[in-house]
């Protein structure tokens, strides 16, 4: 006890704020929303309850504390992840290889973006929409730009490249819940898994060579 | 009022039952779980509000049978639409046709799945877990008898398949909603962004051609 609060008593506000919040993504993760109690996210963290309340009000304001930090901390990596003087396939290979990095670095708080955070309501479910439209939008962006720098299909159908960047989110959040779920997956092997998966349809989608549905259907 | 005690004792209950189903699926899709009022399903199915509960018990317990029976109905689709005498790429492509034309036509019973039934927590999100797994185990399987059949690489690891159908399904989770919030996509449309994104690559790495990551990496 004596070493909790000269811990507390050292260390500046922010940085006693990030130990509560890591200790919180743990317990949010791992018990969920409703299972989570804010005893346990204080002895993680090392602090008392009562301070737990003072810094970061509620176990909703917190919840939502967490998320807003997590999916911050996502798009950043993916982001920090793509450079952009490389060819599309290693844009979409190193935006790839940054999510499933961060998302395996971070299992408790992928899990609480990607499960937690959408099976408890409003308006939780809010901010992972908001998380995940950012990444569709930079990812319709990376295709686009990709395509036209390519010179290939300039005019290939922006609705189109919505299509595939909500069809690539769509599989890359399924993979990472599959990868960190799997012993033994790694992050490399899942980005290469969805690379498999999408690089050569984008590749052949890009390069005016689509796959067709056959001619005797409506 | 009359009408109503008329029409409830000529149906057979089974019937009712039906009636009632539909229209708590069309309120909990519009207004939410939260939001569903089951006088409002009621007043939907004309029927008073104790003939609901009498049949369908609580709002938990009907909106458990109706996550249920979309789900149902869903992988029902899906199964129907894959025939097997085809080639693997028409198989997959009567799969995702399936099942888009499944979520295009019942898109308040695809809001119940995707979005109501996992912001609800449990057990809720159970049901649409145990539809997933079986959308996955469906998928891989249809991709390992389409590997094999096709003699290209029969021992493809099973793992890698199974990372693909969890993207494969994941993505098109994602195209649906997607598909079901956005004017004029259709079905048709849908299905082919998705093969146009995932055939090219399934069809590369069945014949041993996979995307290469590149050697100077980790």
């Amino acid at each position: 006890m004596v070493v909790v609060v000269r811990t507390t008593k050292r260390l500046p506000r922010a940085e006693r704020e990030r130990q509560m919040m890591d200790a919180a993504v743990q317990v949010f993760g791992r018990r969920g929303y409703r299972g989570a109690s804010m005893d346990e996210v204080a002895e993680l963290a090392g602090v008392s309850k009562p301070l737990v309340y003072l810094y970061l009000k509620s176990k909703e304001d917190l919840f939502t504390a967490c998320i807003r930090r997590e999916a911050q901390a996502l798009t950043r990596a993916v982001r920090a992840g793509v450079r952009r003087d490389l060819p599309p396939d290693r844009q979409l290979w190193e935006g790839l290889r940054a999510f499933f990095r961060h998302t395996a670095d971070h299992p408790d708080g992928w899990t609480v973006l990607h499960v937690q955070a959408r099976t408890h309501g409003e308006p939780f479910a809010a901010e992972v929409a908001a998380l995940r439209a950012e990444l569709v939008s930079f990812v319709t962006q990376l295709t686009v730009v990709a395509a036209r720098a390519a010179h290939r299909d300039p005019d290939l159908p922006e609705r189109e490249v919505a299509g595939l960047a909500e069809a690539l989110v769509g599989a890359a959040e399924s993979l990472a819940a599959w990868a960190n779920a799997t012993e033994g997956v790694c992050a490399r092997e899942a980005a290469a898994t969805l690379m498999n998966f999408a690089w050569a349809g984008l590749d052949n989608l890009m390069a005016g060579r689509p796959w067709t549905p056959p001619a005797d259907q409506d």
